[in-house]
């Protein structure tokens, strides 16, 4: 194969954008063959705006039975993500689907059995694995420059949303829509990052607040704090109700403190590690010498088409991906203890108990009485992801 | 009276720190007339160091009869406080305790209490609120400029201490001499300003470590979330174990952002209050227009001193304290909580239940069974409060 034949399916904010690019041919090895989408309005779109010689399905399984695709990238909303994958893993296709990798992990567990089974490649879109500026934070981790790390830090509150946004679509911002708020729609990228940098917690108390700041079912504001299998502490606080809101991260470890604000990176780096230090110092009060260090970062933030290109290179190169797809349940499983934490009131340990999540979502579900007041419309998204 | 006659009792690390600059004469209206300590080193350091006429005592009760003083400094460990403070308004003194103003909330009841049956002056060493960065927040909240709060977050884990500040004190850091670690020691001003700037929580869900980074057996690493009256949340996270650590603050409303960090306010000013935003705005994404703005902070930071001679005014001029003792109660509120949410791993309310809270840290002093290899030394203590 030296062209990889895409088909889209779900063509609303970000499907449209994923195929517009490609349409475009700025993926190297890859044409866009196909697009779907069940909205009939989504469909004359793309036979206005998409160039080339592209197929229009308005539902799923046709494609799949097309042959005229290798690979399909999924943008539906995200409680299909795990079902339409698990069926082109069927089909013999490779598969790029946007986050969250599903709602609850059972799903997306499956998913990752079936992407096993297919031999396929498997990406998710984390285009934020492609920003420099985490990468070297996790360069600085897993190499140990920064010591065993003793606290994470992530203040991600400046994913504003209006109640505009929220009544913009219908599925959004519900429990049978989305599965959740802030935590499924906004954050699964910190959310991967995060875990992606500092390793997985294994046990989560989580706050979050439903409604708070919009007429909405789900979490709009979330305090989580989290323990790490090596006794280290973080927290995770965000929320689509504040503004101007924040985003710092930082992670303290023995050997100094590494802190991404404003798009910089700065490590404050102790000459001599902590844990030497206060074992070997004879004085009341001091501290090891710090130094603060300018870490370049090199190269560009690529993004969407970063991923997109990288996912047609692990097809037709078998290339390692940036963003395997089966690691989307990593983000996820924090995702849901941070939920069932909240509904219990209590510790939630990571694994999370799945078929507990699910029956707790399915009660949610269930017990919903929210009415929307439904504005639909596609809206521009970019530089907001 | 012209002048008023000040004994420090207890003269260790703060209080030798406190009669020096009083023997200096650096407090207009007030002279040192006397010092006390059980220790009888330090009676002899007093002898050498001390200018002018000063008495020297081994306990409090001969100076209380003495007649040569209007006021006491109460320097001594933390759980002799409260009781010293009402012994002294029963003798009808003036009276500046250091801070904490107690180790539980009934103890230090029963002192406000014996402060408002005296009639006297009562202040409590808050140096911290004579620092115009913070005056500055408060003057911004309380004029509502800022708007109602939704988050307040203050990282300070720049709190660091090796092991051999630990082993410096016998009664460092055990329950039966400290009552508590980095909340009782090191917070106790940050917990003082963060109620100062933006009103006591209502309940606590905290987690403490307990020597988690130093050979003690009280606390050294503490994350605690709060909920205030109005919905707002906050953040406490605070470390001696960590370096260099993080002090940076950050309070968020309707109408903004303040941070302090590195010594500098910025508010991040909106030009509509986010409420207003959004119930009024159309679009899908946007938000309200945001100024960095930055204001201005007049004034020097007077210290120990500016709240001594506070102090002296207050029993001169009748003037009010920027730090009134009766306040020491609501920091120490906050510190009990995180420490009974922490024993009890469990939400507590504000007010604490004192006797509960008492009757937990009775039983950890019963129960501990912490042996320490002491090295007693005076310190300086410049820069480290």
């Amino acid at each position: 194969m030296d062209t990889v034949r895409i088909g889209v399916i779900g063509i609303g904010n970000m499907g449209s954008y994923h195929a517009l690019y490609l349409a475009n041919g700025e993926i190297k090895g890859a044409i866009l063959t196909a697009v779907c989408d069940i909205n009939p309005e989504r469909i004359k779109w793309a036979k206005e705006n998409l160039k080339g010689d592209i197929r229009l399905f308005d539902n799923a399984d046709d494609l799949f039975e097309s042959n005229c695709v290798d690979a399909v990238v999924i943008a539906t909303p995200h409680y299909d993500h795990s079902p339409i994958a698990i069926k082109a893993f069927e089909h013999g296709l490779h598969v790029l689907t946007e986050k969250p990798a599903g709602v609850y992990t059972r799903q997306v567990r499956e998913m990752n059995e079936a992407a096993e089974k297919s031999g396929k490649v498997f990406g998710i879109m984390y285009n934020q694995r492609t920003n420099p500026l985490y990468q070297k934070v996790r360069d600085l981790i897993t190499s140990g420059e920064l010591g065993d790390i003793k606290r994470t830090i992530w203040i991600i509150t400046n994913w504003y949303r209006p109640q505009s946004y929220y009544d913009s679509g219908g599925w959004r911002a519900t429990w049978a829509g989305e599965g959740g708020g802030v935590l499924l729609n906004q954050d699964p990228h910190q959310l991967d990052l995060w875990q992606w940098m500092c390793g997985m917690p294994k046990r989560v108390r989580a706050f979050c607040a439903f409604g708070k700041y919009h007429n909405i079912e789900v979490e709009d504001d979330v305090t989580a704090y989290v323990e790490y299998p090596n006794g280290a502490t973080g927290l995770f606080v965000t929320c689509t109700g504040e503004a101007p809101g924040t985003n710092r991260f930082e992670v303290s470890g023995d050997r100094g403190k590494l802190v991404i604000e404003d798009g910089k990176l700065i490590f404050w780096r102790l000459r001599t590690p902590e844990r030497e230090f206060n074992s070997t110092f004879k004085g009341t009060f001091g501290e090891p010498e710090c130094w603060k260090c300018e870490v370049p970062i090199k190269g560009n933030e690529t993004g969407h088409r970063g991923i997109m290109q990288n996912f047609v290179d692990g097809i037709l190169k078998d290339s390692n991906l940036l963003a395997p797809g089966i690691e989307g349940i990593n983000g996820l499983q924090i995702s849901n203890a941070m939920h069932l934490s909240s509904w219990t009131d209590n510790w939630v340990n990571i694994p999370v108990d799945e078929d507990l999540f699910y029956e707790k979502l399915e009660e949610k579900i269930k017990n919903s009485n929210f009415k929307k007041i439904i504005k639909e419309q596609v809206s521009s998204v970019e530089g907001t992801f």
